[in-house]
């Protein structure tokens, strides 16, 4: 074998659950966004953990506060892009000896607030000496066992939509990575969209209520390798008509003479929904989004070839398979 | 304020319980081994979230197999304390890019073992790029609300007792961290506990059934934290009249002059069960852990006054509060 790096995260993730039992009737299968235990009564229990590390995933001018809050935003998030929402987060902190008694006060302030947005509570966890600061957050939440939305329920015909549009925190990130410029005001809303990322938890609960949503993601990954993932769970392709760009991201491909749709596709760390909604059920996700005060941006459709393309000038041309994956950086 | 080696462990978490908002009527309060969630019904969530770090928690020559397992083990263990038996267990892994892929496959091998030896699957988690390797695992289960067994129960006359022996991993660490010697068979036993804990999952649930259990927690932090811990939860003191060493501690201090009582109070990484039982219920306690292969050691006794002693040479003398505290060190 090889070193991770060689490997890449996907397929360190396929060596793992290779030698990992199958629970048997297991109620959402692996490679979903969350994990599920039965309740009975047609009740689940949702859980996510994911890991915040100092040294790959905090940009420069990032704070303690916004570190912890976003160590819980991220967790939300998977609990969100299935319609549950969260109950309780529990936090494993790791912290280096020298940190400051300031600053771990800072990274619980964010952690309480990141929860309490969304309703949720902080109600424990454990302390531990690490060589850099890990905020490692796990989410629960209960879900009625046929309202929740996988991965795997797309199929051909379905419509292609996003519950929001992308390329901010992409070019946020080059701002703060590499040091591009931008007028305040734009620099201003692009790094916003970096440090203080909002999960998207009313609008997944009511997409889930609406009954008519057949797959949901999360793009914290990017829109690219989310829409690799929608297909691979539920075999099937994409047809990506419109890309979903911000504005504040095409002005910022324009004044740096950037493609919008690497910034659009490839960026990650934005935690909108990629989900599909059968044809008929297009106007009812439509509106059941606006009544919490969110959108719904038609992109695409699902199809029966399993290839991911997108038009652009009239001609379709295939979406690569990058985005965001540790141990081989970015796309 | 300073940094948190100057601090301690147990005053940064109260640094971070100051500013987390309180779950209004949490079953399980801050400050025991899990947390918990009301599911209705007289059930309750029960979740644990704790970390391994590669740097800190893991001695020269422990397996990446044996650390996967123990990330399980450690937190099943406070399960266990509670008598909640483990349904599910989540990972996130913090990697570092040159690690080998059989070194994540032994990781990956060891998490299955160390859930499926009691029960539990590993049901899902997350990989990350990190400095060093991090093993954050969560744990799940469901409990009966009246069962749990909590820190807080103890009161003064009640018979404070083990699920075992303390003292093996202490000598094995020395062995291991200061290059201590010891015969083959000694060494092999005191080693072997500190790469292959044992979580007491069927002792806890059959001291949760039994019912006579008025506060227990387990004893990862060493033999006097715990009883730190028990005597803080419950507002009452303990007199310790009988110090339950392992035999193979005892040979080892013999060899080495050190002394046992050291050993035994404040090891630390011993995953066996503190508790208090009512004095009648002494007998019952005894025979509930028999007949899942365990046994019941009473050591003492709690008191009224907040004072933890124990008895040596028909002397009480006062146990301090040391043992295994994150950045402070040992004790």
């Amino acid at each position: 074998m090889s070193h991770i790096h060689q490997l890449g995260e996907r397929r360190v993730i396929e060596i793992i659950m290779d030698h990992l039992d199958e629970m048997p009737e297991m109620p959402i299968p692996f490679w979903d966004d969350v994990s599920a235990v039965d309740l009975g009564g047609g009740r689940l229990a949702i859980l996510k953990t994911d890991m915040l590390v100092w040294s790959t995933d905090i940009p420069p001018g990032m704070t303690h506060y916004q570190a912890g809050r976003k160590a819980m935003v991220m967790n939300i998030s998977d609990l969100a892009a299935k319609g549950v929402r969260p109950m309780a987060v529990l936090v494993s902190l790791g912290l280096p000896r020298d940190l400051q008694g300031e600053e771990v006060a800072e990274i619980a302030r964010g952690m309480n607030d990141g929860a309490r947005e969304y309703g949720a509570y902080v109600l424990g966890g454990d302390t531990n000496e690490a060589g850099e600061i890990i905020i490692s957050g796990m989410a629960f939440g209960i879900a009625e066992e046929g309202k929740i939305m996988r991965r795997d329920g797309a199929r051909p015909g379905d419509i292609l939509a996003t519950t929001g549009v992308f390329g901010k925190t992409a070019a946020g990130l080059k701002i703060l990575l590499e040091g591009l410029e931008a007028p305040a005001d734009l620099r201003s809303s692009l790094v916003e969209a970096v440090f203080m990322p909002k999960a998207r938890v009313e609008e997944g609960v009511a997409l889930a209520e609406s009954g008519v949503v057949t797959a949901s993601m999360d793009s914290s990954d990017g829109l690219a390798l989310s829409l690799y993932d929608l297909s691979r769970s539920s075999g099937v392709g994409f047809r990506v008509d419109r890309l979903p760009a911000a504005p504040e991201a095409r002005r910022f491909a324009e004044l740096h003479g950037l493609k919008l749709s690497d910034l659009v596709l490839y960026g990650g760390e934005e935690y909108e929904l990629v989900f599909t909604v059968k044809p008929e059920g297009v106007e009812e996700a439509r509106r059941v989004l606006r009544r919490v005060g969110g959108e719904l941006i038609v992109i695409g459709e699902v199809t029966e070839e399993k290839e991911i393309l997108y038009r652009v000038n009239g001609e379709l041309r295939p979406i690569r398979p990058g985005g965001w994956e540790h141990f081989k950086g970015g796309a």
